[in-house]
């Protein structure tokens, strides 16, 4: 249960969003642009990069609800999403990937940690500007949505099936359909 | 000068949303609904708790920049913004923002440090569900802004004049005029 009265009982960050529905409007608008509208890495590597950075932040609602998103996407599955929160240096991922979940590491951490090594290494396996600012700027945001829910003790539900119909509906519908806004 | 080339020479966190303008305007719009529209806390006290995130995450130009805005609105002044970025626990506020200050220094650490002794220190001062929500996501969302700024390499300004302008405009104008959004 949040610490606040919500006034529903809502799990996760859609309970917070119906509390102040001004707000759910432009977060929703910002997951969209970030992970769902056409860009220059694949839906696929947005969302694993979110549920990676969620997993350093130990958002357990975050990481499994975008691993889930990330696995119904095509060339998505669980165990490529497991293994990249286990380690994934050694998960089966092309090097560029790698280059940038390090970078989005480093982000978890505080921007002041990425290095120009960092982004040098990016650059060597083929990581346009492009990629890298979006690898940033989603890390940057799954900083801010896991404090959001864990900062306010949003419910996190236990049933793995919960995580499933959010993977499925999210990644066929992205984050702007009538079940994720709030308003009618 | 930021990790990318974002063809254009503009310092801080526009610099980077002229290279992602369909990102810019979402941001913007979150800027202006969590800082800059009616809410249950006061302009000012939000700005303050802005900057003072962006102090912890030692993110200069965003806690300067919104440092100056609060300074720029009504009850604030550079001293008092100072003092809390020096000592929030022996600023001239009341006990209210310091309990919400408590809470985002927490925030700021991660989500997960947050605790219901926390909430509950804050709900004895008066503090309200919103003014509670609000505090955890203006945090959490300096804690992107941050990321995002220092995560890129953005540029940024060691002139306090430049500062001083960020803050007139944004306390008069809020985060959606023409000076900030990119698109015309």
């Amino acid at each position: 249960m949040p610490y606040i009265d919500t006034k529903n009982e809502i799990a996760g960050i859609r309970g917070l969003m119906q509390f102040r529905p001004e707000v759910a409007v432009v977060l929703n608008q910002l997951a969209q642009v970030l992970l769902a509208e056409e860009a220059s890495l694949s839906k696929r590597d947005r969302e694993l990069i979110a549920s990676f950075v969620s997993s350093r932040n130990n958002c357990t609602f975050c990481m499994t609800s975008h691993g889930a998103i990330a696995a119904h996407l095509p060339e998505g599955n669980q165990a490529l999403v497991e293994a990249i929160w286990n380690d994934y240096k050694t998960a089966p991922i092309d090097d560029k990937l790698k280059a940038l979940l390090q970078i989005a590491d480093k982000v978890a951490k505080g921007g002041l940690h990425v290095t120009h090594g960092d982004i040098a290494a990016a650059k060597d396996t083929g990581a346009s500007d492009m990629d890298i600012h979006d690898t940033v700027l989603i890390a940057a945001t799954f900083c801010m949505f896991n404090r959001y829910l864990d900062g306010l003790g949003a419910t996190t539900p236990d049933d793995p099936g919960f995580y499933e119909i959010i993977g499925k509906q999210r990644a066929a519908e992205g984050y702007l359909t009538k079940s994720v806004l709030i308003k009618d």
